[in-house]
């Protein structure tokens, strides 16, 4: 597929940042980065893996102005026999076909992508932190990079991957934040983008972001765009609640990201006899559960964070806490279980390693 | 304002297409663009005119993965006294800080982007056509260009003008286009993006485009994405009817661009005793006007074309023929009235136009 990938060292390693260094979130890169042209009529051309650097484009590119951007997250993890393993990239390919899809941008052999991914850490897999909780964050993407102003589907695009060393989620250990639930602003709406990965989305989002920010919230709960009444997910992570014992989640409503951690989660919890329910959930729901004393989890669930506990959600100027801000058990098992796996504690009975 | 316009020469200047050759839009390019950089804590440095060339980012940069990305199109005329006018650049800069703010991007000072498009356009009028109804479209456009991966507004922007010569709009004159009605995918929502000009807006309507096309459409009518049944606008136009001798419009619903074409056709039509009512449209009425006999007229206005007489709207596979197919009256009005002041041959009563 594609042809061979071709490899250009680079000349001028950086170093790699050291295991007391605070890695933060996408600030250090490694020195390689893969990358792959498409032109109409020759389809994905010259994949190659050369040093991270500058991206050159015409103004007139058409990422620019018409926003065709899609892109992917995923981890690679260092587990305790120093293999380095991905979480279901498989799974990472496939959402980005659908998002490009979704633009009008062309689609790419999944399996090429994995193993471009594959490749990529191998070259750089120095990188790969060692310190417990640390993972090397991958992120492929797609751009369109034909230079014109018609408003129309691009006739070429770049699929690059780069990667960034980033700490713990959670320094020391699981936190609980507080979470606005957005009244005013949308991220979404049936026949919308809110389903597929695109750059638009994050873009649309900052408003309330910034809103959440002032008001000493992590993120922002969605609300449909329609009635503005039932939940979609948090920020950039799907959402669960435990109510009376039992799990719900969202159903996935044409505007809502399909979360490779959700989708874990829920395979997890199946296998352990306590299946979620996938529904409609209203904030009204929430806020009877919370006045009956029946919401007794709520946590987000994304690549990031593997699961973020939510300790309170701030509705209509009023903020439910949950669980007396206590970390719940269910998301205490989650965490543990997922990161046990991705950094081979725990087996992996469900295949979701992927060596590289 | 941000300190004077440093300006330097491009030494490799392009040749100007002649008049006979095919402008198309946006595919030929001039010498020269505007360009000015953002960093937080010091606002906006350095203006610069400088030759037209490629643009250099980390792939990092967060145009490419989150979208904060917003643009302008207005057009240079050249008017019969050889004098070079912009049509209304105040309006554009407005709505380009509406559009920064949605995005959580800094806004410009509106007089100074004014100014900055008639210094670029002066230092390449000789780019400005002669031949009757091309024009020179302006591209003013922000992106985001901090190199890093949260979700958050960026700390660095860059604010570009390039530009290109245009053809006439109607080679041959007005000619009136089919137009899709589309009842499946949506182009935005209150509380969304849709009242601001961002780039993934365009991205998200791709799809719908193409099946437009594939219908043998020139363009989308969009519906609200809530109802599914109120009129939005047309690709990128806005849209007018006239029924039964009264001319209406959408209102601004929140996610809806506001034209600057609508703006000054809503004016022109007040001005000749001819009110448009701006009102909730729904493809019911549009359908039962049609049935009644009352649909006489359908056209889009946007700067491209000016107006853009609608000769079919296909809904639910059966197509409306407006007016027989024929152009209206109404629609000639008002292109050779625009037209009129955009070139020079009626007076500019409003002060609409800005020399260059
Ligand atoms: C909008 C949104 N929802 C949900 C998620 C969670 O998805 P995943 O579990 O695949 O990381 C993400 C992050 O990727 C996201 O950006
Ligand atoms: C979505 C959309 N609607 C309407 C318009 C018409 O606006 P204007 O008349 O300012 O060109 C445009 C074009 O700019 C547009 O992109």
């Amino acid at each position: 597929m594609y042809g061979t990938i071709r490899f250009e060292q680079n000349p001028h390693c950086k170093t790699i940042p050291g295991p007391d260094e605070s890695l933060g979130f996408g600030r250090y890169f490694t020195d390689h980065m893969f990358m792959m042209d498409y032109e109409e009529g020759q389809g994905w051309l010259d994949p190659r893996i050369i040093p991270y650097g500058p991206l050159s484009h015409d103004p007139a590119a058409m990422v620019f102005h018409y926003g065709q951007a899609v892109f992917e997250g995923l981890k690679a993890f260092r587990t305790n026999k120093e293999d380095i393993v991905l979480f279901r990239p498989d799974q990472n390919a496939k959402r980005l076909n659908r998002s490009c899809e979704r633009l009008s941008m062309p689609s790419l052999d999944e399996d090429f992508v994995v193993q471009a991914i594959q490749s990529l850490v191998r070259v750089d897999a120095n990188w790969v932190p060692r310190k417990e909780g640390s993972s090397l964050y991958i992120r492929p993407f797609v751009i369109s990079t034909e230079a014109g102003l018609g408003v129309r589907a691009s006739s070429r695009y770049s699929f690059i991957i780069i990667m960034s060393p980033v700490g713990a989620y959670y320094e020391e250990g699981l936190q609980p934040v507080n979470i606005l639930v957005e009244g005013h602003f949308a991220r979404a709406v049936q026949g919308g983008t809110g389903n597929a990965k695109v750059a638009g989305n994050y873009a649309a989002s900052l408003n309330a972001q910034a809103i959440a920010k002032e008001n000493n919230c992590a993120q922002v709960l969605w609300l449909d765009a329609v009635e503005k009444k039932y939940l979609e997910e948090v920020g950039s992570m799907n959402v669960f609640f435990k109510i009376n014992g039992e799990i719900i989640t969202p159903s996935l409503s044409g505007s809502i990201l399909e979360g490779i951690t959700r989708k874990s989660i829920i395979h997890l919890l199946k296998d352990w006899g306590l299946p979620v329910k996938e529904q409609k959930i209203s904030i009204d729901d929430i806020v009877e559960a919370y006045k009956n004393g029946t919401l007794e989890e709520a946590f987000g669930t994304g690549t990031a964070a593997v699961v973020s506990p939510i300790g309170s959600l701030l509705w209509q100027g009023t903020p439910m806490v949950i669980n007396q801000g206590h970390i719940g058990e269910l998301v205490h098992r989650l965490y543990d279980t997922i990161t046990g796996i991705q950094f081979g504690r725990i087996e992996d009975t469900h295949s979701w390693l992927v060596t590289c």
